[in-house]
């Protein structure tokens, strides 16, 4: 029989990819793609010419000159930004550069999570966030929301239930700053109120910050780590909560480049697991350099043309869908979570949709609870140009008609 | 009591690092840093300055418009450039680029290794293979080697004895073109022996190549994986091999590219495993705009450089160690696989240079059975200027002489 290199694989792999890679969906409304049109491209082509003359030559050494935590002078930038934009005290030794945000999810489930702990999450979250405590085999719980976050009752009677059947609850899980998928923002006495009940049950926190430089709308609270830093240092204790942020949404997903801020054991024991000898040294020179002179001023006018495309999409939603899509405008980000009716299953929807080009995240796979969110979906409006976010909301509101009889009355626009 | 988040850390983590990063070491003869000098900073900046004008708003898609498995117009020189030297037939569809070749082994061992798996690996082998295979808690064997690769009767030993005690060797993880530590390369005959073993005894064939491209005596010889491509292709079954190889050692360490060559269906099983959502893209882009039209003229220019180094480090060893240091002359690279006298103890060496701003990697580290090479070390010569070269192999003598009275008389330069 012909040798079929498959049967030595492990057992208990994931699904493979289907097929290689062709190209994106024409109406692509899912994924954390940037706005094409704001890559600062001019920018970063001189940092690119300035910081590789410059400091080229250190290329020849893993680390450039700056160790594996990450070249320094781009830490040095994240330390003094993170202090101006979210009141935290870190120096460049407390921060961990990762290859994304996601390799910093990786690297801090690997820290701290074994056989017998508990992750709670928001009801609602980043999907890959989930996937990655399946994988596991980590069990999750997800904690209600609303508009303002995590709903502190609740969460205080799950930790007490857990606590109560001698369950360890290991971290809570939460996006707090431009919540994803719901756009909110965590104001400051529920991030007191967290940490005072993970004081309460021993639990870390770990702040997933990625979105949190897209608020557009109101003021952006101090981290929560931010919040602990002074009374752990009062008290002599450890912060309890590791943040992590990312370039990705702020600059160029493509580039890779997130961070972890934490107190330095939590980064010395997370060096040796992040076993890839260092994130991409062009990546991390060139958005250093571009950050210095660049970052502020191309970030604010980002939010502008975000906050534009969002309006566009609220539009859009509403004229297609009129009072079938329910869903909280967002204080920032590139997303809507888009409520419909009861009837619409967005599983089936996304499946339907794909054939026409049109991508959506079906609520299903954002939230903890699955099937209870069924009739919920997240839309991102940051890649998509406003023509396509118009003509593709328009598209997905015939599918949804043709599917489910809803939205029951549709705009006339082109019948496919 | 204060809060101690180390004590949420999981069980069995390994060692955490010391302290952070303060500087390299004066006479760094660990790790596969490059020349410093032949780092070609005035291409790479008109790479970066080209490439980005053209293409940097691709930036704002995760995997640019190439997917998953990495930028394609990489792909297609690694494709180009490996039909050329390695005489692979794979195409780029065939190709994975990743965070380096460390992630590669990282992905290789997770998507074979299961808790009843044994490896064999070259006796002498790259240190930070046998640390993975250690924490996945994975047995190894090490088989014999020589100035030729590894010795098959050895080999056909193991794999007989493991088949007979009903154990399962999953794969053969070798480094056949400029072995690391040895420097020496696999010919031909004994690259089919092995396909022809592990046909025998269906094991999967680990190729890691990632000094290939440095090799600077005799020709290279077709890699083992385009050894099976060809028998693969016309018995309609999978090619038995993975490989790997990396432009860290050919271009520059701080960029972290790597790559696998594999079929697809092992593709497709990696690309989920792969958590990063890609490599970075700037690494990427400008690497392949520079390789396309100076690499093969900058690894040329390269490799002489690097066996100009060689030789100073052999004339160092020569004259301070005299017959007191054993080594084989290596074809290409940036080692010396170093055999010191059996009263030795180069993991006592190698603690009493490091304070003397020496640095090495003694032979307990890159060998399967440490305690009986425990008289070997390795000693890189990439990084070190020439003169750094010639006075640390002379302070390590001293140092050697000091500690364990050999080599008998030491070279009359300052003493420490």
């Amino acid at each position: 029989m012909a040798f079929d290199i498959s049967e030595l694989f492990r057992s208990g792999l994931p699904t493979p990819a289907a097929a290689p890679f062709k190209a994106f969906p024409t109406y692509n409304f899912v994924g954390g793609h940037n706005d094409a049109a704001s890559l600062p491209v001019q920018a970063l082509t001189a940092a690119a010419t300035h910081v590789i003359t410059r400091e080229g030559a250190t290329l020849a050494t893993y680390g450039l000159n700056s160790g594996p935590q990450g070249y320094r002078p781009l830490r040095d930038f994240i330390a003094s930004w993170m202090k101006d934009s979210a009141a935290m005290a870190d120096s460049a030794e407390e921060i961990l550069i990762t290859s994304g945000s996601l390799q910093a999810l990786d690297l801090v489930n690997q820290l701290l999570l074994g056989p017998d702990d508990i992750v709670i999450a928001e009801q609602a979250t980043y999907g890959g966030a989930l996937t990655r405590l399946s994988r596991l085999g980590i069990p999750y719980l997800g904690v209600r929301l609303d508009d303002d976050g995590i709903d502190m009752t609740h969460l205080e009677e799950m930790l007490k239930r857990q606590h109560q059947d001698g369950k360890r609850v290991k971290f809570i899980y939460t996006i707090p700053t431009v919540q994803n998928p719901t756009g909110g923002v965590m104001p400051l006495d529920r991030r007191q109120a967290l940490l005072d009940l993970a004081n309460r049950y021993d639990c870390v926190i770990f702040e997933d910050d990625c979105y949190a430089d897209l608020l557009w709308s109101g003021t952006r609270p101090p981290s929560i780590r931010a919040l602990d830093a002074e009374a752990a240092h009062s008290e002599g204790r450890a912060n309890r909560v590791i943040y992590c942020g990312s370039f990705s949404k702020s600059v160029a997903p493509a580039l890779r480049i997130g961070f972890i801020m934490a107190d330095w054991p939590v980064l010395a024991q997370l060096l040796p697991l992040k076993t890839d000898a260092g994130t991409g040294a062009l990546d991390q020179m060139v958005l250093a350099e571009f950050c210095k002179a660049h970052f502020p001023g191309h970030v604010s006018r980002l939010r502008a043309t975000l906050k534009d495309k969002c309006d566009v999409m609220i539009e859009a939603l509403e004229e297609n869908f009129g009072t079938a899509a329910e869903f909280t405008a967002p204080l920032g980000g590139i997303f809507i979570w888009v409520t419909l009716p009861h009837d619409v299953d967005t599983t089936q929807l996304a499946a339907a949709a794909i054939k026409q080009g049109v991508a959506i995240n079906p609520g299903a796979e954002w939230t903890v609870d699955g099937q209870e969110n069924r009739n919920r979906m997240r839309l991102c409006f940051g890649h998509p140009t406003k023509e396509e976010i118009r003509d593709g909301v328009a598209r997905l509101a015939q599918i949804c008609h043709r599917e489910f009889g809803l939205p029951e009355r549709i705009s006339n626009t082109e019948q496919i």
